[in-house]
């Protein structure tokens, strides 16, 4: 009666559809693992993944049902993102470097029914088999037989979907228990895609020329995929990351816009170091996953490319923070417009961030710059309930924890300080763990550093440091001390410090606290 | 049971909580029309219009209402943007510039409660009070009376609104009948702030500081004061548009980016050709409402600045299409690359064109880059159906008919050509009276011309063209057809040009097309 607008669905199709139509020549570059270059677009990658969506449903698979990915990035898996979803389905990308044990669970407990694969895997794949329930049909990607699988088949049309429905579950890997999945749903999906085009983002327009090197099986790619359509951008897939290999294919594919870890910019950086390499066309860089380091990021602003730093979790879609410049960024020094892009950046609309006591767990903290709390955020695209979890992840008031630790500054910046369950609990105020240990490494003979909350009768907790020397060095905790005294609150400096041979890692390769707690349970201060 | 994102409901009130929260200080300049500079920001642009959430309970005004502002652009009529639709109420822009009977015509059909006004609308005012039946309250919005209205105030909670739910409504002045209500909603508005940030588009972001000469009430601003507060960016704002008053102000204000219509640039260039004034900070110009000439995009080019040439109608929120940067862009001439500004853009994600025979409206044309074609367009900030009306606006397949002529190229670029209503029918083929008319302007002695069909009993219409020669030349019809000759195809050639002393324009400054049909109605063509 009234009037209005017109009725539209969110639906990750859309993307595809956009893209296929306005930027349909607009090309997508694949380096594979065996070394050839190929060059496909937008418009063929939209037909390819209709001709999935026939060649799944012939294959049995319906609305809702999960089909799982285990592949690196490439051409054919930015067609299963679309093919998979296309169908109705719920694209599941599987991390491969998971243990075999977290592997066999998340296929099980995602009731996945076909499983697409990189022939490097295979051999994980073979050994998985006999412990994966479901997967009916197992396809490899990047052999031919992906191919050969969708070649003969017409265009199916999309299923449709309601925009709250569900189009793609990532499993994150905590430290305890099970790894939980994370389900995207179409609408959380495109709002993402959307915001994510901004210039404080991916600064995504279609003269960009993208190189995600984050993988497409990790926290949803940083929902590259999907804003990379909207955008329609020009992608480059690498599907290694040598350091040699990403570098020449930037230069020779011109790209402009690159996405990953700090280990991967590190990486780069040796290998241009070694080499003369450059990256001149090279002008936005996203970093996320860990805090960039902030040589990394003054090497990249002096080559003329713009930062942003980034925070996200695989619970956020990803997109929490990222960092822009300021409005009074002209008038600042190099020096500390670097120290801005070394913080977290700050929320995009949409997101919305509190910092609430590390004791209490519920009194909001003031964004004063200095009080650090546990960071919790809510928002279109943050998770509510893992998947077929009992009940929901928020607080009662409705936010989601993200285990982090944080200050937010007045202009709302973030700057995490610590994991929520490494941070060190004395007298009732909160040491960072993460900051003793970035101190600590400063120090020119000190390899790694890892510190730890020990019981203390009096202070609750108490500090201790745990310091690998580096090679041929030999290094007493009276040095460390001596040069940790001035860097940190004097009552944060360790009651101890302990020189070790090795500190526990993850998977990862980060420093796992969890197995340096469990190896040092029955250490007690020395009295 | 399955699990997902967090709910979410797109209302506007989400984009002003956001600017507060996380851009609070960030300015809003205003220069009045007195002369006077204020300075409000984002913080106290949300705590006012909260406190005028109260003032509109308190006067009775519920979710649902119309409450209409007849005002420039300023930091109080911002303040009414979000306190109208923050109570849950619908923001009637009313256009000054419309005739009295259009001004009767719309408050009545929209039930406008209470109407918000400039003092320099006073005199409009006092003229319609007696012709508008629904008014119940008037408030002036720049001599104090609004803010003492709200000064006492405590602030007002949000009422909440379903997504859809309308909350603003602009009216478009047809050429024919009433003028018809566009109404807004929630969601589309949102969502078409959130693609406004592109670059692409507005390329928002915390550092932009933009001044909208596009008024607050036309075409929804463009957005702009939804988007500008999704990005965070300052705003600069004049309640006059004096080209002197406009450069000042960027030039003080360090203004980035601005957006307006032509004839807005065509006053500043004219100012800074007279005064030597220059706009050193400006790097983004949204130019639409009409087509921007060739040497206004190339003069702008060359200083550096950005240039979006956008093409859009109240009808569609308004951005349909915005010009950017093509992939090869770098391989291109200057010549070139104003060429490609010079048409209107392509469609962001969200909005889909399609061009249909002139003829039958209903067969699709190919995307050719020649074949001239009806515009229609679909997406989720596009009309469905007109404010009170009994059916949607739209054809049985669901698109909107723009009214205008366009030709869609390969890469899905759009070149406006005509209005469907002035296009001349000659043969079954179509001839462009905007395309006859911009080669006649080009002749020297020429200072407007118009061309319109006439019925012929062969051709069914052939195009006449009126001419205006400057003032003191005297032109022969012959030297025009000699002239025109050569510059567009030989069968759209005149077949009659009249010469005249004026030819009949709006209220706005357009040729109307139609009192020049209505002036010529008993012409025929020379035997």
């Amino acid at each position: 009666m009234l009037g209005g607008m017109q009725d539209w669905t969110f639906s990750v199709t859309h993307l595809i559809d956009h893209a296929a139509r306005e930027h349909g020549n607009r090309e997508i570059v694949t380096r594979w693992a065996d070394g050839r270059i190929t060059r496909t677009d937008w418009q063929s990658t939209r037909t390819d993944a209709r001709k999935m969506v026939r060649a799944l449903k012939r294959a049995g698979v319906a609305r809702g049902d999960r089909v799982a990915t285990l592949a690196m990035n490439h051409a054919n898996h930015l067609v299963c993102w679309y093919g998979v979803t296309g169908v109705g389905a719920i694209l599941h990308t599987i991390n491969p470097r998971l243990f075999e044990d977290q592997l066999e669970y998340i296929a099980n407990h995602a009731e996945d029914r076909i499983l697409l694969y990189d022939a490097a895997f295979a051999p994980l794949v073979e050994k998985m088999k006999p412990r994966w329930t479901s997967i009916e049909r197992y396809i490899c990607l990047d052999d031919g037989e992906f191919d050969q699988w969708i070649a003969d088949e017409e265009e199916g049309a999309w299923v449709p979907v309601d925009e709250r429905d569900p189009c793609m579950l990532c499993y994150t890997s905590g430290t305890t228990g099970h790894p939980k999945g994370v389900l995207y749903e179409h609408r959380s999906t495109v709002i993402h895609a959307l915001v994510a085009l901004q210039p404080a983002i991916f600064d995504a327009d279609p003269q960009s020329v993208m190189l995600p090197v984050v993988p497409m099986f990790h926290a949803a790619s940083w929902g590259l995929p999907w804003a990379g359509a909207a955008a329609g951008i020009k992608f480059v897939f690498s599907a290694v990351n040598e350091p040699k290999v990403l570098c020449d294919l930037m230069r020779e594919e011109r790209v402009t816009h690159s996405a990953g870890v700090p280990t991967v910019w590190l990486g780069m950086f040796q290998h241009m170091d070694a080499t003369g390499a450059t990256l001149p066309d090279l002008r936005h860089a996203i970093i996320g996953g860990s805090a960039a380091p902030r040589f990394m990021i003054e090497r990249l602003m002096r080559q003329g490319v713009n930062v942003a730093h980034a925070w996200g979790m695989t619970e956020t879609s990803p997109i929490g923070t990222t960092g822009a410049k300021t409005p009074d960024w002209d008038s600042l020094t190099f020096d500390q417009q670097v120290g801005i892009k070394q913080m977290q950046g700050r929320a995009p609309f949409g997101v919305e961030l509190r910092t609430v006591d590390l004791g209490d767990m519920r009194t909001v903290l003031p964004r004063d710059g200095q009080t650090a709390g546990a960071l919790q955020i809510r928002g279109p695209w943050v998770i509510r309930r893992y998947f077929k979890a009992e009940e929901d992840a928020l607080t009662p008031d409705g936010w989601f924890d993200t285990g982090d630790v944080g200050i937010l500054h007045p202009d709302g910046t973030l700057q995490l300080t610590d994991r929520t369950k490494d941070v060190i609990k004395s007298g009732g105020e909160w040491i960072s763990s993460v900051e003793l240990e970035n101190a600590a490494v400063g120090h020119p003979k000190v390899a790694e550093a890892a510190a730890i909350g020990v019981p203390h009768p009096k202070w609750d907790e108490r500090p201790v440091l745990f310091v690998v020397p580096k090679d041929g060095e030999t290094v007493q905790p009276d040095e460390i001390l001596a040069y940790l005294d001035g860097k940190v609150a004097k009552w944060w400096l360790p009651d101890a410090i302990e020189m070790v041979d090795d500190i526990p890692h993850t998977a990862t390769g980060k420093i796992s606290k969890k197995d340096l707690r469990a190896r040092y349970a029955d250490y007690r201060l020395p009295a």
